[in-house]
């Protein structure tokens, strides 16, 4: 399985994920941002997810709810940048705190028939950044990789 | 006149810009928000400015285009949080180069009677924040500054 690298440099608003598929960008594009697909694989394993809307267009919005059993966490945000197979530049919120938006470039690189995801996150401040990572988002995001690495095989 | 204060740190991707006014966090708050006002004050003097879009409310959006001699200049953005007469958060994006999205915090502070607005952004990248500070942005915020403190006094 490749290996996701999630690196948080100290004194920094920056959070950057990096992982490698066994996929074509235009497959992994399409998995990261069609609403069909993305509920099989965003999010904890062991977590439901409502997805309301997902529009990955300029201009469009994303809105779901993930639950469990101690309760449910929902999630919004704006698509502001839209390149076909390349690469998304959208907000992240959370309901629970709504006023630490974080920004959001996502790229998809051409390795041959392989694709590289670097997910580049900004916070408005390193104090909200190391709230994020504190926040056990670590779960999530392998879970996430390791589901969606399921979904593209299938 | 009270003064404006642009910091851009060497090596982060943040802008803080802060200025007093002669006026109440609503007063500001108000010229800040307000759709028929906003054109009045935001921008370089010498540019007309087109408000298509104005909507300053939690998942509201912003539309507006600046025109002089020389062309045409179009931003847009989202207000993802909202607190009345205290904070506001948004995006903003010129469609000269929708990927560099930025994202941007309003605090309306009182000072008892007077208010200190803090403006403070984020890049997604240093260099993407340098690019700004470098594009000439000073000219349009002293100006705006100065155009606000007018119509707060009218």
């Amino acid at each position: 399985m490749n290996e996701t690298t999630i690196t948080a440099e100290p004194n920094t608003p920056f959070i950057d994920i990096v992982r490698e598929f066994e996929a074509t960008p235009a497959q992994v594009f399409r998995a990261w941002t069609d609403p069909e697909i993305v509920p099989l694989w965003l999010g904890p394993s062991g977590m439901s997810m409502d997805l309301i809307e997902y529009n990955v267009t300029d201009g469009g919005r994303y809105h779901y709810v993930h639950r469990d059993d101690a309760g449910e966490y929902v999630f919004r945000g704006v698509f502001h940048a839209v390149v076909p197979n390349e690469r998304i530049v959208q907000t992240f919120q959370f309901d629970g705190w709504p006023t630490e938006v974080s920004l959001e470039t996502l790229t998809f690189e051409d390795l041959g028939g392989r694709t590289r995801v670097h997910k580049h996150s900004v916070f408005l401040s390193v104090a909200s950044r190391d709230a994020m990572v504190e926040s056990g988002m670590e779960r999530g995001v392998l879970d996430s990789m390791t589901r969606l690495d399921n979904v593209l095989a299938s």
